[in-house]
């Protein structure tokens, strides 16, 4: 039986999707357990009615709701009611949970994991790694997406090696092809930062190196695990979502806009519909924080019940195959990358 | 009369494709003037046939072609034959070329103007201002997209300085509103780069500042100009191109992936050419170079003919519009602003 506490606020459709969706996961794995943290009466108000295993479902009740304008390290400290916190501090605490789910905001998840749970032996900087959907069905990571906007060479060493192995063992992806983002393919493109860190990819023999890749082809399916800084990668996994989500908007405007679009969008609705489901980003579940201690999920803020759903069962394979002791021995056994061993 | 030097080599359709935009532009406009530099016999026998004003087109012989894979300072100082080269060169010697266009490398082109053709006094670094379509119609510049890897504050405020005066100069947009990529939208998001640059981009009164943005904002229309260092932009450009570019190739395949599909495709034809058209990069023009003592602008590799001529338009818009002296007279106004004052 795996473990897991879900922060049930925090998240635009909160707590109700969060609720629906911790019902959905239970009721599809049965290795599964929860603990929701929230507000408990509207919690079990939401509850009321619905079926599912009882005696793998507890409420602890933390009613706050933490939000980006916070001071993450204040609410870390302070803030002991709020359901992310208590969520936190219990994944620190008690050894029988093994992961967390959390749709809330990012920062104060980001320093409650790094100062409460702590990083994995050997692992510089925690990074987040969500995955997108790629047009020829596949999915591609992008590590990291926003938790360091500073960077060295041997942390993206690090961030290549956890994410690789992110993707073989969450995702399925044998033997990932890891590329690094940059402004040319070419070997030598980019600032210092850039040509050390392609060095460092190409020795390391623990990955599947593919060279630098230009972020024109973060869709195209040649790569499955992309490599960057964390403003790269925020402004990477931003831009691609955004511009999906205006283009599909306008296209949706576009098929309603007189009475011959209409029909023709009648005879496409198939065929469209199957595509804009290959897109939506729900389906692939949250981001992973990879390096800490524990199994912490970031599930969009937008998630609804599936996404929510999504995220617990990711937490759950990646508990389940041992992510974690696999990320701490090749941080450890690989020779490239020196991890100050230090943990918090 | 405005005289531009077009380099006719280097894009994946050259030279017919720069020979025919500028016929296109020569046609279009009565008041510019065209130096092709490039293969004489061939653009020559390009040329053959075609209606234009011969008065105003001149040939330069310069076959040779410059390659991404050619180390820049090589190129610009030997490769003094080669059609990019030629036309750097040209408009640093002769006073009558007021702007050039290429579609040559990216890298080379970059080097040759900074070298060769120098800084505006003040301006501390040239940087790439690219043009794109937002889905209401409208366009937003992003600047720096990819001439500077590394950044300061300092640079950042001359880059929203001379992106803002392009946008309003040559784009025709009002009280550019003026937007600091990063990983959030409140203050104090981002590095100590971005929390310094926003304090500065806040400050200037020559700005219309609308504070930080997410990249997923990038084609909403919220924002006129996006500045950002060269490493950032350039993936955000890349990321918005390359996933407009799957997204349309995939509703392609599927608008011809079944009777049912087509016949809903015919109905829907006009409307889908419409936005497709909208979508068009070559409809945009070229990515102009910003700070330089000459007007330089870098089309699309994959130019067209459309894409040329509107390279050549946008070079005497610039021209016409005096923005190389209203850059330097702001740059050299503004008192936040600290070029280095010296000159290449």
């Amino acid at each position: 039986m795996v473990k897991i506490v879900v922060d049930c606020l925090g998240g635009d459709n909160s707590p109700a999707a969060n609720v629906a969706g911790c019902v959905d996961a239970l009721n599809a794995n049965g290795d599964i357990a929860l603990v929701l943290t929230g507000g408990k009466e509207e919690i079990e108000k939401l509850l009321a009615g619905k079926e599912y295993d009882k005696s793998r479902l507890e409420i602890v009740d933390a009613p706050d709701t933490v939000t980006g304008e916070d001071r993450p390290t204040d609410v870390i400290r302070s803030a002991k009611n709020s359901s992310m916190v208590r969520a936190v501090n219990m994944l620190r605490e008690d050894d029988s949970v093994q992961a967390m789910v959390s749709l809330g905001a990012t920062g104060v998840l980001l320093t409650g994991a790094v100062l409460r749970i702590g990083r994995l032996p050997g692992v510089e900087r925690p990074a987040f790694c969500p995955v997108m959907p790629t047009l020829n069905g596949g999915v591609v990571g992008v590590c990291d997406s926003g938790a360091n906007v500073e960077c060295t060479p041997d942390r993206l060493l690090q961030f290549a090696l956890m994410g690789s192995l992110y993707m073989q063992r969450v995702c399925g992806v044998k033997n990932p092809r890891v590329a690094l983002l940059n402004v040319g393919v070419e070997e030598g493109k980019g600032d210092d930062l850039h040509k050390e860190a392609y060095k460092l990819l190409k020795e390391c023999k623990a990955l599947n190196f593919a060279g630098n890749m230009e972020s024109r082809d973060v869709l195209s399916g040649n790569y499955d695990l992309i490599v960057c800084d964390g403003f790269s990668g925020n402004v990477l996994v931003k831009t691609t979502e955004g511009t999906c989500i205006e283009l599909l908007k306008m296209l949706k405007r576009e098929l309603t806009s007189s009475f011959k679009a209409k029909m023709g969008a009648l005879l496409l609705k198939g065929t469209l519909k199957k595509n804009f489901k290959k897109l939506n980003y729900q389906n692939y579940g949250g981001s992973v924080m990879l390096g800490t201690k524990k199994v912490v999920i970031k599930g969009h803020g937008s998630s609804k019940a599936i996404g929510v759903a999504k995220c617990i069962e990711q937490a759950y394979t990646a508990v389940k195959n041992d992510l974690n002791p696999e990320i701490e021995a090749i941080i450890n056994s690989n020779s490239n990358t020196k991890g100050d061993m230090q943990n918090v």
